[in-house]
């Protein structure tokens, strides 16, 4: 393990975090808030001071990562991003409690959304647009920020950008894992930035433009009222809605419009598989909850609204879902699972994971029947090495174990949840989503957890986040001993 | 597909039913239930002429199975037997709907024991017997039974056994599968009876000793009282605890132990796991509830009792563990996935399976930390096929789809049991179990349940008997067509 050198990335992850810290702070001057000017000011020194630290002891590192410094980096980067990040609520007393605050700041890093607040209206501007700041950095990935940034990461930086990046396989757009990082940054920026321009021409002011385009953009759902989205105009809601859609597709697909391959980006499988499970399951909704609601065109929209907003995993709600008819609950509780596209800021599977798995069991189905036959799997038109796919396998084993275990965890809250609530937060919370049902609903909230529970949740998130792998390997000795290529 | 096989095997089986009926049939006699004599003789008819039927047309009939042809045969074979079984509950007016029939049936066969039966102290004597008497044959499995007795089936029926035999690896005892069959047959047989001489030297009559006999050695858990085993003394909870445990152990063992090579049958891996989670659990347990009764002695018992019942996915209770903190019932929640040893009557993923599943899920991990380095999982001292192994993950996958579709199929029911009693009915009956959390808990049944929903539980039940494959194919046209080796 070269130590060294994951703690000189580290260190420029502390002084990048700085930086990403001016614009709460410059939020809090502009609104004249002055404990919170002061908080996170001091987290901004703190940030800084362990950065310089980290890279001045370690200025003489060899650049040279592997796979498991790749994996190391960004376990460690993930925990002291948040850790750091969770520093101002305390000061400024918005979040007075730091584990309450460590769980707020995960869960925006992660995209994920769930929240320990319980009345967020009364949050400070700058507390506000930091939670929903967290959703933008994390959407893209915290090192792939980084390496976008820094020029002082070497070219096998691929290792950094597969353990951050989800889904099943990570391609680079172009040859330097730099440059991938540019081009996928620019797309997240300018999207941002049309969903902000649209979403001002509706009631919204600029900062609440902002504010939900953040967590738009980074699929996350941090809200800035009680009930979410209910009081906003249909407009509004529509405005989300699809952008919550276009950032759960994968980037890749972007680029490849920009460079005007358009015709390659409309072949992707993926593509067409998120449009028709977004069509089928929103339909069907529709048809449950019609009954609920006085006109068509609400129905339509709270069915598509909720279907998008669990799909991307962002977790803005438009309606209390949790009061609907079962089976329209059960649809949702599957699409906890799914996810957006690889590639995209979406949580979740992700959905070119659940087609190979589907493809895999496929293969073994009409293997049983023909035992002789050799069969190789394909995803968009390619064959899928045989480690891919039997990964996929594996890979959903340890997923649903980690459920699990978060749930076995979660049971020993004295606060006795119960079985739905622990459950689909389990769920919710690995998903990167953000509500579930029952009390964690998306009226509900994370506060009654005990700070055990919240601790564990913290790092359900981020396993979840970061598809388990690097996470858990930080928790084998094996990873931190000797080197290995 | 060599269908004329596939229906003079299904003949010999409903020849075999009818023989099997004579046990009902002499209870209904011997306590002069005179409608119930009525209703078995029918059925006896039907079932003999339905068996004679299909194997005088289909004599003529090449011997020949391939695996296929052993899929296809199990799959018919259980859903004909249950259709059949179900005649005399409605004849005799104990079960006046046919679907409910059907639904207690396939939980007799598939050794589940969850019951729509709302007062079972009203039933007669040679129903329950009955009832009792499906989970003693579906337990070791009908077709085994079948290849026991008939000499008409060829030496290629280890498919047939393959196809039937739970867990991921069927050895075979000794080089002819139908004398393998037999030896299964006669342990079986041998231990039900000593349980028999064990419960009636307690309170029970010899009609109750049988009763739960048969109950225990398949790991069904039908009961005869509303309240489970609830109002019998602390000795014959302890013996039938004691003996779910053993007949959830790998039938294989005790054919090493009989054959003087115990020392063999002592180095089993998945005989430690078994007993290691056994402990485990009815340790942790054991502390949650200790607060609930009055002595220890009732404490350890109910605790134990409770994880061997959901272990070995019998069902009996001697306590409500809905009423359970939520730790406890969270660990019961993991136990209705594990099941018993593979070889056994005992339901769930098996033993060996989560054994295998975690060490592939290890290797993945260490090969990502290594990516270039090779190791095969072993397991009971031998290297595990590359097959078997990936096989498993992919067997858990499917497994999990399945629980989620029964799970959303139940949700469309109109008498919105809730999430906790839908999910926990799906993971149940999947790994055929008995009871699950709220409504369907250990007091409770599945009366409730719409008849779309009880057909989808039956089907649920058999799914998971069979191990997903069996009857997943029948549901593809391939499997109906050409011949394939």
């Amino acid at each position: 393990m070269n130590l060294k050198m994951v703690f000189n990335t580290l260190g420029n992850i502390m002084k990048t975090e700085a930086l990403l810290l001016l614009v709460p702070l410059s939020v809090a001057l502009m609104y004249g808030e002055k404990l919170s000017v002061m908080a996170f000011a001091v987290t901004i020194a703190i940030a800084l001071f362990v950065g310089f630290a980290m890279t001045i002891f370690t200025r003489s590192a060899n650049r040279i990562i592997y796979a498991k410094e790749g994996f190391a980096i960004v376990a460690l980067a993930w925990i002291f991003m948040s850790a750091v990040g969770a520093i101002p609520f305390v000061i400024n007393g918005d979040i007075p409690f730091y584990v309450d605050a460590f769980f707020e700041t995960v869960s925006g890093f992660t995209t994920t959304g769930a929240s320990i607040i319980p009345n967020v209206e009364l949050l400070s501007k700058s507390s506000l647009i930091w939670r929903s700041f967290t959703h933008w950095v994390g959407g893209m990935g915290v090192l792939v920020f980084v390496m976008a940034l820094l020029p002082s990461i070497s070219d096998r930086s691929i290792h950094i950008m597969r353990a951050e990046m989800p889904g099943p396989v990570v391609g680079k757009l172009v040859p330097r894992a730099k440059d991938t990082a540019k081009i996928l940054y620019l797309i997240y920026i300018v999207m941002t930035l049309a969903e902000v321009v649209l979403l001002s021409l509706g009631e919204m002011d600029l900062f609440e433009s902002f504010f939900h385009a953040f967590g738009t953009a980074g699929t996350g759902g941090f809200g800035m009222k009680a009930d979410g989205l209910v009081s906003y105009s249909p407009y509004s809601q529509w405005v989300i809605a699809i952008f919550m859609l276009l950032f759960g597709v994968n980037f890749n697909l972007y680029y490849l419009i920009l460079i005007r391959r358009a015709k390659a980006a409309l072949k992707s499988t993926e593509l067409w598989a998120y449009i028709a499970i977004v069509l089928t399951c929103a339909v069907l909704i529709c048809a449950n909850i019609r009954a609920l609601y006085p006109t068509l065109s609400d129905t339509v929209r709270h069915a598509f609204f909720q279907v998008m907003t669990l799909v991307s995993t962002s977790g803005y709600s438009t309606a209390d879902f949790n009061l609907w008819p079962e089976f329209s609950k059960g649809i949702l509780f599957l699409l906890l699972f799914v996810g957006g596209c690889a590639g995209s800021t979406a949580g979740g599977l992700k959905i070119s994971r659940v087609l190979l798995l589907f493809k895999v069991i496929g293969r073994e189905i009409k293997q049983s029947l023909h035992p002789r036959s050799v069969n190789a799997v394909r995803l968009e038109g390619k064959t899928v090495e045989e480690k891919t796919a039997s990964g996929v396998c594996v890979y959903f084993a340890v997923y649903i174990l980690c459920i699990f275990a978060t749930f076995i965890l979660l049971s020993l809250d004295s606060a006795t949840p119960g079985f739905e609530t622990n459950f689909t937060a389990s769920v919710t919370c690995f998903n990167n989503v953000g509500p579930g049902f029952a009390k964690v609903g998306p009226m509900g909230g994370f506060s009654f957890y005990s700070p055990f529970s919240k601790v564990i949740l913290s790092f359900t998130m981020l396993f979840g986040r970061l598809e388990i792998y690097p996470l858990l390997l930080a928790f084998f000795p094996a990873t931190w001993t000797k080197r290995c290529k």
